[in-house]
């Protein structure tokens, strides 16, 4: 049976790489890398680079992510890609017959907004799955910005940007960490009611931070943003909106 | 300036240190370290373990926590306990004016259900406050089962045992991760409405895990914390709950 590993490797900092991760890599046979093709060539590099550090021998298996059929439906398209990386998974396995260990690295965590786990749950045979814990998005954030994620004992929620501008805020809700949104959500918020704490390419060395109560900050966060993915080509950013107590 | 690091060391497990950890715990000049004093003595010597892992020239002052007010009603208690501790981390200081980068190791991460940045806040003077992400109960929980924390793009609330016990499932919710539950909150869900992924220990040597419908482990989770709890005289549990799509 092969073992399938999927590590988290934080979130663009090579030095959020744990020991754990460290360990299982050196123990890898075959790195499975998906190819650039997502236009954002420097992470590629990244992934590349940190197999690297930690290992100068292994063995890099490279391949083509698939392209999504957008013409099928929201979840119809997901899936069969999906299905489309599952079998390249396979194959590219199957090239390598005699690798027992195969190691897949996986941005932040492999649990959060990651699709990792349930393309492995499609491969035949069945391999025995490990997860190795990465840094994830909404922890660089707060140790960026050097908050608390929580207020004393309260809970929080983490979401995406389409759901916050498709559904609002959420009810009962004070915290809410946003992340996949490539629209600013927070700009249909009454500004006047919350805090933000927003940060792009967190970890790396191009972070951006910016703070403050959501009617200040708004339109220079807005602007930030657009600026960023311009001089880019690419934007990763995630932020937390506090909901001020009612007065 | 002092600067005072934050550093999250993740949930017991040495090998969830990350290399930013490892570096800048190489850089401090002094470790704040709790004294053993809340019962749990294994996790006190786990923290002077893993500073003897990374350095062995190391400055430690180890302090006592202070003994809470049970006199003082829930919010009174908590801030005059902060302060109290932010007094015993001052004099410490003080006692080592050559110590210009002080460390205090974090269980977890800094953000999520610690005080530690809320206590560093109340310091004057004011030192430079530097956050260093670990790996959370969260993902060790996740990790461990080899689950995804959300389903396919949708959000996912961390909350606590009592706001559990005390107001409910919340509403909207379909994944809510619990932590800081002493009395197993999840009895009182309906048991055919939820899965539940349960893990004590995490990343510990003495880990135990359990999942499947609430309704057919409940009573088995009950039984097993109990008994572990009696055997190691002390414990700590998350667990995640998906809320069953309605038929
Ligand atoms: C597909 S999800 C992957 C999340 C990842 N598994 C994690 O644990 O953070 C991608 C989203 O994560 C967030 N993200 C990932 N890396 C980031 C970074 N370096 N800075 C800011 N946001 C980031 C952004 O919200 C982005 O839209
Ligand atoms: C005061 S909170 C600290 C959380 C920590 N900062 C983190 O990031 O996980 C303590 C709670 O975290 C959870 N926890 C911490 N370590 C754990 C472990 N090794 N296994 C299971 N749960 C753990 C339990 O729910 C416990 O009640």
């Amino acid at each position: 049976m092969k073992q399938l590993f999927l590590i988290g490797i934080g979130t663009g900092n090579p030095d959020h790489l744990t020991g754990e991760a460290r360990r299982v890599m050196a123990e890898a046979d075959l790195f499975l890398v998906p190819h650039k093709g997502d236009g954002k060539t420097n992470l590629a590099d990244l992934r590349t680079q940190i197999i690297a550090d930690v290992r100068n021998d292994a063995t890099v298996a490279l391949f083509d992510m698939p392209v999504r059929d957008e013409s099928l439906p929201y979840i119809a398209r997901v899936d069969a890609w999906h299905d489309e990386i599952a079998r390249i998974w396979t194959d590219t396995m199957a090239q390598h017959p005699e690798a027992r260990k195969v190691a897949l690295l996986v941005w932040g965590d492999p649990s959060l907004y990651d699709s990792t786990l349930r393309i492995a749950a499609r491969l035949h045979p069945k391999p025995d799955i490990r997860v190795v814990a990465g840094i994830t998005s909404v922890q660089a954030l707060t140790a960026a910005h050097a908050i608390p994620l929580n207020t004393l004992n309260a809970p929080v929620t983490i979401s995406t940007g389409r759901r916050l501008r498709d559904q609002g805020w959420p009810s009962e809700c004070e915290t809410l960490v946003v992340m996949l949104d490539g629209t600013c959500a927070f700009q249909d918020l009454d500004g006047a009611q919350f805090d933000i704490w927003w940060g792009a390419y967190l970890g790396m060395a191009e972070q951006i931070l910016d703070h403050g109560r959501l009617a200040d900050v708004s339109d220079r966060i807005i602007a930030r943003r657009a600026e960023a993915r311009a001089a880019h080509g690419w934007i990763m950013d995630t932020y937390l909106l506090r909901r001020l107590p009612e007065k």
